[in-house]
């Protein structure tokens, strides 16, 4: 076993001359910046944080994240403004490039001799159950990792890492909603190792599972199906953003990997298939497979998935509102149009429906529902009438739904609404995959195989 | 509104000469009886009941109903045999012809001078509590109304019972499972007239509605529609063979009554329809609709009908198990074959469907579940797997369930399963009509028309 994990952390750890490099130039970057905010007055502390600081990043994923610590008597614009001009002197001096992005606050990126340095202005506070914003946090974080977990639990966690990615568990982010970096080290930092955090969640996790590395004995304020609490701030569970469904795949891959522990589950799959091939399984199912495909603005995947998600979720809800019930569904997203998938049982029906009425003991709504539906009979102890369909097709209910006065029926988040209310595609799934490009044909095939990634 | 009802009396109720006729007919029967009895030293008493004795018989059904009963220290077999001997006797003296029937006990009926007459032996318990067969209740039902109703009152009984018959909700028989004529007068013995019957029913009347007209305070004993406690045996609902439909058919016809008061409440309606109608109704719902005809033995309606029911309702059941949702169905039967009406929303399914696995954290049932379904996957707590269909068509579905080695999916009656594994034919709708004959059209037009009965 061991030999295998030696093999994967060689390809997976960065260099100790790498590293040495990179804390060099970390080094180098806080003195050029605490003397530069000295210079015009300000008192701040510099930190080298995440990963890189945590010797918890993977090869060639050693991007360097400098907080620069405020005092609280600064002002948030005063934060934005001296954080953008400490790091764009920073940048400017060390001769690189930069670019503004955005979290909670706009912050400066730089690139410079390959590296990609984040300079974050945060606040310097003492308790982490007290921070201003989340940034401020993540101090806290970077240190109570430094000194709980050894090197040896270090490259556990790359390990943990490299594995989560492989079967798609990693990433807190929308588009995952997986387990953080951070999540992962403490992870390692409760289990201390990667066998035993596998073991454990092969094994012992469950909905609601239970971790408080400082026994604050928090844990019953939250109602996650995974709860962690932070070592830094007990009333907050790290694996908050953590879905169920991502939570369970990781507890499937874990028994699958302690079924076969094989090398493979360390590296990404491919996937290989044809028109053909992904033809024959919808033909088989023969399921009404329809595709939906919208373009969605250029914002961050945080804002895009979660408008994704819900919309797929409506279409599906309304859908079966209607009677059209949905086997399964799913959506990718391919540069900047996403395509959402629904599988229906069947695609026609029947023009009439029942329609439940009053109790004939309620004698007013008996009368209004017979004035309204003449031939409304009894049924037992009700009336029903067999009123007709609103939509008697999928296709047809889909092109009026998306309508503009219809569409209110949809729960969709605001960008995909305006774009849906521009254009958007439908296609019969053999129609689609006849013009499909690769990548299309790629996610059909994850889509129809959902264990692909969690299993070798 | 009083002139309505005395020409409908006309109609309806026997004339003074016929009744005279009918009991001086009577009581010659009962004389004849009660001396051949004392001649072979059996101590018997003779009554005459049923609607005639109550003058509550409509014209043209005023069969006699000559009761004989025994001392208790009699044998079932002893009363029987007398019973059978003393009517024979009877009917052989007026020179009649006979035939055997069949209730709790065998008994002998007579067809004299155009009257038929049936001669029950029974017992002579006072206290119709304490009774041994439903026959010995009959002579106290009798003495009850006799003596609670007035001669104005039967004629609203009279009335009562058309009403009943042309609404269709006539009959405690299991064809109708509606109102017993014992039940109508009891309604009137406790609201007086027609329409005060009406009025209660259009207004008053709903679920678990309680009558006991000799307060005996025993009506929390039944969890009935309508509970009429029998004033002869206060252990007794009177209405309990009243199904919940038929309760509120006669609610909904005593409301539209109550709108419309007219005098074509009091006669049956009839169909008159083409399969060119019933044709394009059918194409209209767009249902997929099946007939299935079984040829039954000639027995009983109390036998036959609540098998068909049973039968019916299986079939719905198991179809729905299936996923072939069935918007309606329904039964008639036309000499001794039943066909039995199923509408589904579809009549063809995908090939695939859900089947719910364990949750993962029963992690045994889970490897059991995927050694079976290797595609299993999660979907939140739980795995599922896209199964395999057992029946993705309704004709498939239908053949095979009929099928001796299926078939115990279904509840069928007995007489019913014995017959439908000879032989069964099952149409589509249009195929059936194409070859229907006017009585099926009928049918299928009440079938389709639920309120024709209760409606004028």
């Amino acid at each position: 076993m061991i030999s295998i994990y030696n093999e994967i952390l060689d390809e997976i750890k960065p260099s100790d001359e790498r590293r040495s490099e990179v804390l060099e130039f970390s080094d180098e970057i806080k003195d050029i910046i605490t003397t530069y905010a000295k210079g015009v007055g300000v008192d701040i502390k510099c930190y080298l944080v995440g990963s890189v600081a945590k010797k918890t990043s993977l090869k060639n994923k050693a991007d360097i994240d400098i907080f620069m610590a405020f005092n609280t008597s600064y002002s948030d614009d005063e934060l934005k403004d001296y954080g953008l001009d400490f790091g764009r002197h920073c940048i400017n001096t060390l001769g690189g490039t930069s670019e503004i992005r955005y979290a909670s606050h706009p912050y400066i990126t730089g690139f410079i001799n390959g590296f990609e340095i984040d300079f974050v202005p945060c606040y310097d506070i003492e308790d982490a159950s007290n921070i201003k914003s989340a940034v401020d946090r993540t101090i806290h974080h970077t240190k109570y990792i430094k000194s709980h977990i050894t090197d040896t639990e270090a490259d556990e966690v790359l390990l943990l890492k490299k594995f989560m990615r492989s079967v798609n568990t990693y990433g807190a982010n929308f588009k995952v909603s997986g387990f953080s970096g951070y999540l992962c080290e403490l992870l390692i930092a409760h289990y201390h190792s990667f066998d035993a955090v596998i073991d454990a969640a092969a094994n012992m996790w469950s909905y609601g599972f239970e971790i408080d590395l400082e026994d604050y004995g928090t844990c019953c304020n939250f109602k996650d199906p995974f709860i962690v609490i932070d070592p830094v701030d007990k009333n907050r569970n790290v694996a908050a953003a953590l879905t169920l469904q991502k939570y369970n795949e990781f507890i499937m891959a874990a028994r699958n990997y302690q079924s076969n522990p094989c090398r493979e589950f360390f590296t990404d799959r491919n996937v290989n298939t044809t028109a053909g091939e992904i033809s024959e399984i919808f033909t088989n199912r023969a399921t009404k497979c329809y595709i939906l495909s919208v373009d969605v603005p250029d914002l961050p995947d945080d804002v895009i998935y979660p408008q994704i998600d819900k919309t797929t979720k409506s279409f599906k809800r309304v859908s079966e509102m209607y009677d059209f019930n949905v086997i399964k569904s799913g959506y990718y997203m391919k540069d900047n149009t996403v395509f959402m998938i629904f599988e229906y049982e069947v695609d026609e029906l029947s023009n009439i429906k029942i329609h439940n009425g009053p109790k004939l003991s309620d004698k007013i709504n008996c009368e209004n529902f017979k004035n309204k539906y003449p031939d409304a009979y009894i049924r037992g102890d009700k009336l029903i009438n067999l009123s007709e369909r609103k939509y008697t097709t999928v296709v047809d209910m889909i092109n009026s739904i998306v309508k503009k006065e219809n569409i209110s029926i949809l729960k969709l988040g605001k960008n995909i609404k305006k774009e849906i209310l521009k254009d958007y595609k439908l296609f019969n799934v053999f129609e689609f995959i006849d013009s499909a490009e690769d990548e299309d044909l790629r996610n059909l095939y994850l889509y129809l195989n959902e264990n692909y990634n969690i299993e070798r």
